[in-house]
């Protein structure tokens, strides 16, 4: 079989969650929660199955939750989004990013990426016999250079992927960036993807640069999210992603044809749910606590943290990482400490960064505690 | 935006369903059932997500449910499966498909297909930049001349697709179809996709002509699975796709950045489910029973019927329906009789077929009636 990912192995959160549980360690690698989810949310699931909700939802999603939806964007970014042209539910927002790239990437089209990049991007974009065009973020705060952003474009860019709050840094993109996001593309025939899957989980008061906010990108925009990160329920693998109506339309006919439609009854057990503001106003509180708890537990071990504004993750250096490399570093830590992260190189097309390490902080303050108590030793 | 799919437009399965809701119609399009599912299979569900089964499972799946699959493959196959490297859980059969096609075909690749098909094979070929060639069942008993296939074979043909029981006629493959397919293969390299969500609605004692019964076949395909069309609740949006080993690792790196994972709950519900033989076992006498109930009301219409061996769907001749077509035929039944169909033309690329439209009996007996007393008026 002549593979059409030659050089892709397994996916660095299938590798650590592995390893971890090997070796028992404390798993702060692949991001997921490990404290109970919303009692109600389950229960909502478990009346929509008994109310019957179980054979296929409409190919574009369950219509009360695509309405909540549109409400929810009226409410927090005041824009006015079509339920039924520019929503459609996804299996998770993993899936969103993939589904967006293939409609609208042909082969020798170029992706602009920043580096470190969630491990997906690289590969959907080969799949679809496009060329990603790699830009590193600049350490420490890991911020766009806009104008080397300018100077790889080409007349072959079709796309530039963001991703607001950050995975794995944290970093969160400022109105500034906005600003020079829209001046880079203006003019262009330049499409936006924009992976807002962490949407909600960003602190220290900043607000969320949403595409959403800004309708003259939207319209040449995919924006993705996912209900997993938020409602604490990764493995309900549940998202949606909001678009223009043409681009839309384009993406529900890859859709229509990869997965058709998604788990009828959390759609309908999440209809009901977000109709309550709180059901999202009180996540960004929530996750901030358990940023700043794990942040004061690690101030009394040998690791320096990065910024982390948003996410469920923290990076830290330690001189240990550069020297061993971080991909052994993160091995030693699981086996030797019994502390699974995920080491940030995983998210370079190179391969190589070599400077810090992601620990996923969306953990019970137990968990924490077990895990900084290990690292002490370190 | 250059569209990936520019000769796609809706699925007919959404379009059917929408004009049966706006015409209040008896659905006997789409396929998907309307009695209730099984009690304990819910009960298990809830269970699940009680016990904390809400994060991500692993990429390939939750290990019970594959390690149950294969001792579900040996007890009816006589074949031995790894759970480790020849079995992935996806959200959905044609998930599995989607996900198959882009694993093998590469930009000019030719895959042969038949017609009538499901409605999502042509697109998933197209919009991985390959190539559908088309050979047409034959009427009236949908047979694969296989002369014919091997005519058609070229030095570009990657793959051959295949599909038993068959949608939308209900045709099933025999042991002598599947010398045809070895004799075919022999001495290539071309791969088989052999769709078979309708295992075990199969009637009239035939047996099951599953590649998983041929080692020697399976070497080389990949073979499509839904728990949504066997328990009943086709809106889980789960099945699975067992291969051989390299085959299955190249389309776990495709589905690792696609969908990641599949819905937890459900997957720790069907593993303990599935432990019951009975499960799978009783199936098939259930269906049969729906097929024949329906089978009898219709004899006292004017519509014929086509032979049918599997599957939710039987077919049926009437002398409009070639007349008129049979897409405008099957909007006039749906608006004007109140009951909805599937147009098989849907299912050619040519769109064209109008000799017969697809009736889904997969219902209880109460729609059945309703919907007959309906067709009694054409
Ligand atoms: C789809 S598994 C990866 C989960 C995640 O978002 C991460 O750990 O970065
Ligand atoms: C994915 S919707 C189509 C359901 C089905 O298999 C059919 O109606 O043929």
């Amino acid at each position: 079989i002549a593979s059409k990912l030659p050089d892709t192995g397994t996916t660095i959160f299938s590798v650590m969650s592995a390893l971890a549980a090997q070796h028992q360690a404390v798993n702060l690698g692949q991001g997921f929660p490990d404290y109970p989810m919303n009692e109600t949310l389950m229960a909502r699931v478990n009346e929509a199955m008994h109310a019957g909700f179980n054979q296929y939802a409409p190919m574009q999603g369950h219509l009360p939750l695509r309405e909540v939806l549109a409400e929810k964007v009226a409410f927090l970014y005041g824009t006015a989004i079509n339920p039924d042209t520019q929503i459609t539910i996804t299996p998770g927002g993993t899936y969103g990013i993939y589904t967006a790239l293939t409609t609208v990437l042909h082969p020798g089209d170029e992706v602009i990426v920043f580096q470190p990049a969630y491990d997906s991007y690289i590969p959907n974009i080969k799949v679809n016999g496009a060329v990603p065009v790699l830009i590193d973020l600049q350490f420490p705060d890991y911020k766009i250079d806009w104008n080397e952003v300018r100077r790889k474009i080409t007349p072959r860019t079709r796309m530039i992927m963001i991703n607001t709050p950050h995975n794995p840094t944290g970093a969160v993109l400022s109105a500034a960036d906005i600003e020079e996001l829209r001046a880079t593309v203006a003019g262009t025939g330049i499409f936006i993807l924009s992976d807002e899957v962490y949407e909600h989980l960003i602190y220290d008061n900043i607000p969320h640069q949403s595409i959403l906010r800004y309708p003259d990108l939207l319209e040449r925009s995919f924006v993705t999210f996912s209900f997993g990160k938020l409602y604490h329920c990764t493995g309900w693998k549940l998202g949606y992603c909001i678009s223009a109506p043409a681009l839309m339309q384009e993406f529900r006919k890859v859709h229509q044809y990869n997965c058709f439609s998604c788990h009828t009854p959390s759609q309908v057990a999440l209809a009901g749910f977000l109709k309550e503001k709180d059901s999202y106003l009180q996540l960004s509180g929530f996750m901030q606590a358990k940023r700043d708890y794990f942040a004061n537990l690690m101030s009394h071990t040998r690791f320096t943290p990065m910024p982390s504004h948003g996410s469920y993750f923290q990076c830290y250096q330690y001189h240990r990482i550069s020297e061993e490399g971080d991909a052994d570093f993160a091995v030693r830590l699981t086996k030797e400490f019994g502390v699974a992260t995920v080491p940030v190189s995983a998210f370079y097309q190179s391969g190589k960064d070599n400077r810090v390490v992601r620990f996923c902080f969306a953990k019970k303050e137990a968990t924490l505690e077990t895990a900084v108590e290990r690292l002490l030793k370190v």
